[in-house]
């Protein structure tokens, strides 16, 4: 493939950026917690059939995938995440969230703080682009818009309620993040890049009574302590320094009244490692320590511990990999084409290509003002002054971001279709 | 005194005791949480109006106070607390609560875990009596309705609010409240009966993040987590084991999502202790571990630590307890009236006489099966199978409960009112 | 008994203090560890036998006792012990101590922190006055010298090793401690005055290696620390505040180098609670806890927890302790004469009288600083002014100490022997 | 270099094996602890005096250099180390140890666990090689025997001690270590092999007591223990997972009897990391969590951390590692010569070619039975089953262990002595 054909397709994209921005700045203002992406799958869908995508909505409850038949050749997966997270929002953009969810139960802030808004934003705007030039490209596209990736299950979701069934197999699936890297960079890396991840809901049974009279009690609120201390060790101890493994607990719910011990606390923790065999051993050391604990604390009964989630790590096709990654260096240019590091954090994107025993490639799109982010590093000031994604003040520039991964999906798709005939 | 004027004025009790039952078991299936008292407050006014009370409504916003005017005399006040607790019963009783109140903005179950319903049942029918025969009395009833006693301070509220402006000031102040004690027996103790208490909201500021990531974050559930623990040598270590103290965290809650860390995590701790001095010893400590551990953990800034309610012990006027010991002694029996040991349950009754300047007096009303609370203490078992207040299973025993703690009302209200003239 | 005869036994005191007080500062530079008395015992069975006394030496192994049989009448148990403590003297005495002593291998400093050298000057004292002044009194004197009260049994040693047999059956033990109170007066306490306790050896097992590979050891000191910060949980949360029970770790030790991680950790921990119901209560949460912390560890086996030592609690006889208290207002003046305060150390001078099946008392003689200690108690700086037993600092002044106790012994013997016949 | 001149150099081997293997034995049956390897030392000096070297002792106390001058030619420097652990052996080798040594002036038992009696017999052999045939070579030999490189800083101590101005400066350092690894196996890594570490000592102060008040004391076994839980902190939280630092601690010392609460604590602590940076995080981390715990528990003063000792990661030389592996693989065969792993080990080999200024090469060799090794790791047994170094049962075995060191060294030196004039 020259680069000829990518160049012809992605003309009106110039012309096109108002759109994409005011859509992605509707999508940021009204961001949606995971399976309840119902404006957002509205919009997609809306967007899908004026592009003259064959629509399926509400596969894996709130997911959206539009197929595009355009003649003989592969048939290529574009996959991107419409969820965001129960954080208030912090940036004080104008076009900041002031949403508000329902998060099991609770009335809580929304917030697009994990970029899924911008990739929306670019499958929306490939989507169309591809859809628009049928005649650069012979195959079958299927953009894929996934509800709940965060922690959720999303993909699986989508899976199991027969997404190929209903839109067909693919040969290949791609997908991006937005990072904080320099606006307008790729980062690929064969093999693995994110980690598998398991999330956990740990609920710890005590025995409730009035604070005055702890002795009464079995508390579960000092269990849940002294449990998330001696989780710290899993990592500390048992995992070698030279290998990887997470355990963070993310939130930590008990009691509804300082002068009443409650009856049990609810931890939700993840796990992250990038191999099954680590993700096992600390899921054996997270049981066996939270177990101890329910004893050492004399519980009624040992604690329940659910898996909520659990993602295998983002393990992309290392021949797949290397052709893309050679495919963004002719567009983008070797100055903007990086090796990505290993990354702990995790994705269900690997679902697809698992699930249709296809090679699947992920990859990372800087998001991020270049020379703050240079420069930040320069001066070690990185991790405190770029806002990271799952925090309140995550904020991807708009520009060249947007356009960047527009053209990365198109390219990426076109570099596997077959030639048009 | 004799015991004729309160037999007489007791006779009518009998023959009113469905009327209560029924009022309990209403006020059982309504419960709200404090300072929403409204249907409670409502019913109370009714009642005190119907039995030709002056009555005060909104007094510490749903507080209510009856006057009754009778004559030269002592002015006499009786106190009964309305508010429930953010429990979910499961006492299994026909009765029981299915309520849910708004605590701190989340919809939480309601229910009266600490008799308050019995307390306002037991005024109820003692105003009423007490009424039915102003012949046998001369002086001033005050019947007080207090909101919010549990930790939020509806005493405070009212005296604030101007009670004492708005219906005159007391002589002495009597209280009461069921125990899990056998049903009819008292319980009286000079001096200290029960413990001050502080409740203290503490908030760990750390800095959230992707929870892939924890080193780029201030981890508050750890910083949370290690306070806890901390929190416990606070009576371990620094309080002698023939010093009394308790230091409780009543609820933990941070984070909104298994995979992202939190900004912040907030404890809701209580601490009591029978005298000032051990007050601010405690107080002094949980300060110092608090802040220490944001120090330990690189935390952005100091913890926030709110007072949201300070009780004092419930310091029981030695002349007019010793008093009214013999009062119950010569009315119920010495065999049903009993020294209360101390305990470490604290009370706002104690507001009354502090800001009235006035000796005031509080004891305990067994409410349990006399023959198994007996024999659960004989076999060890007490802590295990009686319900204790604050529990999800505490349910009083209608009977002799509900007439013991009229009759305790009406026969201490009788022994300090002038004689009939 | 008028206080007549004592008086007169004790007319030679006044001469016998230089000598005494030579004793005194011998002993205190020459402080011996548990069951290593020797020097001490020699001095001891050396005065007894100039003083007439029949004498038992090496009962339970270095343990002394002297009998003087003097006529019809009971026998009478007077009791000191004479071991020190592995503490390093930091008084600045003249006399201060300079000793080392062998404890379970390791050299260490030693010094009389307990005031054992104290116990010891007064019954030789008491002893000599007794014996020179026959006349006085009728009965038989046991003068018992105990070694190892330092939480390693000697009396039990010495009861084990056929005391009795030795010296026959008394009718009453008599006990004393110095204590850190003023100086000369005395303090008495019917029924529990100290606490029962118990004494184990916890010895963790974990797996060791090379530092640098933490994951490939069980870590026997993270473990260690884990068990020290959990045990702080059962006195803050297992007992009721108005319970007493200590839970204290005296030692903990494991290692040899900083970049080996050992395969054991040992804990040397106290527990003392003032009823036998409440030492089994804390023992079975030690024993609960421990075991559980290896578990959570993946310890390759359980802890091993040894008792060491065993004692009962100090309870008084309370009509014996009446009746001395009584003497002891005639002989000192009731300003002088207190209530001994319920304190948690522990004692093993109540086996005598339970080996023996007689009553027994102890009390408590001041040996500080009258002015210094009233003024600190006034000023909250006792704590920190008032030098403890069991600190580098204790340091009793000489008199009117000195004279108090050995006055305190004779008034009690003479006390309970029959009159001079 | 053509394998021709090691070959002719190392062809007496064989016959010296016998020597060897009694020379390794002795040494292990005598192992000596750091800084006082005088035996070790002793023997070392005799052989190198045998074989004609200029022999320097009590270099940095107890190292020994030997300097063979043998015409024109780079001087290169080979290193062993002499010190062994105090650990107990338990081997069941019929060579075992017995041996007990002074460690901060405490009794312990002493064994050559970290292998450095191989490290020292594979010198010696190859030493005498060398100087058995110096037609075969040109150059400058410096062998030398470095005292205490386990955390007490040996090479330092000879370099400050005026090594290279004693026996003149290297222009190549080489050294190795056994490891449990298939015996005969040569492991090289170009940049950094091994983990800088630091040994810290933490004394924590607090306030000793009787351990019956601990209120009336500040208890140093609490905050030791409290301190080591919030170290684990360090690398669970506040390092990524894909970086690498181990927090250990080796020892913690605290009191003398169960029933005295001690005024201090003793930790030894190593921290190791792969680079520089990460070291200075690690060490803020350690003193903002020691010095915060202090104040939690409201110390009398902050805690004292001594630095004992610090290595730096030891960072092979790329040009001199790449062509001795080059030298490894003709010499011992591809399938005998791997790469190795970062280890977090530490070494204070590096210092030789640091202070030099000269470039070094440090390697592994196997020392363990292959059979068992591979099978091992095939079945998830490796950290059981084979024993690692610092742990009582680590036991290389004999042969082809010593012989493949000796070669190793020879082989080394050789392809950096000049040839033959």
């Amino acid at each position: 493939m020259t680069d000829d054909l990518p160049r012809r397709v992605l003309a009106p994209l110039e012309a096109a950026l108002p759109d994409l921005e005011a859509l992605y700045k509707d999508l940021h203002q009204h961001p949606e917690l995971a399976f309840a992406e119902t404006r957002t799958a509205a919009e997609v869908a809306r967007r899908l059939t004026e592009d003259g995508f064959e629509v399926h909505t509400g596969i894996g409850r709130t997911g959206v995938a539009g197929v595009l038949r355009n003649g003989e050749g592969p048939t290529v997966l574009l996959r991107a995440d419409m969820d965001a997270l129960p954080i208030e929002e912090q940036t004080g953009l104008p076009y900041a969230s002031t949403a508000r969810g329902v998060d099991d139960g609770n009335d809580v802030p929304v917030m697009h703080a994990c970029g899924h808004d911008m990739h929306v934003t670019w499958l929306s705007g490939a989507a169309r682009l591809l859809a628009a030039d049928r005649e650069a490209w012979s195959g079958t596209l299927l953009a894929v818009f996934q509800p709940a990736e965060e922690g959720k299950g999303g993909a699986k979701a989508m899976l199991e309620d027969g997404l190929f069934d209903r839109v067909g197999r693919p040969d290949v699936a791609f997908g991006q993040h937005v990072a904080s890297a320099p606006a307008g960079w790729m980062f690929t890396r064969p093999g693995v890049l994110m980690a598998a991840a398991e999330v956990m809901r740990i609920t710890l049974h005590g025995q409730g009574g009035h604070s005055s009279r702890p002795e009464a009690t079995v508390d579960p609120i000092v269990m849940a302590a002294s449990v998330v201390l001696k989780l710290q060790t899993v990592v500390s101890w048992e995992i070698a320094a030279t290998e990887s493994a997470v355990v963070s607990v993310g939130s930590v719910h008990a009691g509804t009244a300082p002068n009443v011990i409650p009856d049990e606390a609810v931890l939700e923790i993840s796990t992250r490692a990038f191999d099954d065999g680590m993700m096992k051993r600390v899921r054996a050391a997270v049981e066996r320590i939270v177990n101890a604990e329910a004893v050492a604390a004399g519980a009624p009964k040992p604690p329940t511990i659910e898996t909520l989630a659990a993602y295998s790590a983002t393990d992309n096709d290392e021949a797949e990999t290397n052709a893309l990654t050679e495919v963004f260096r002719e567009h983008f240019g070797a100055e903007a084409t990086h090796l990505a590091p290993q990354i702990t954090g995790s994705e269900d994107f690997g679902e697809f290509g698992r699930a249709a025993g296809i090679p699947s490639v992920f990859w990372l799109v800087g998001g991020a003002d270049r020379d703050e982010v240079l420069a930040a590093l320069n001066e070690g000031r990185f991790e405190r002054d770029v806002p990271a994604a799952h925090t309140s003040r995550f904020a991807p520039i708009l520009h060249p971001t947007l356009r960047a991964g527009v053209e990365s999906l198109v390219v990426a798709a076109l570099s596997r279709f077959a030639p048009p005939s």
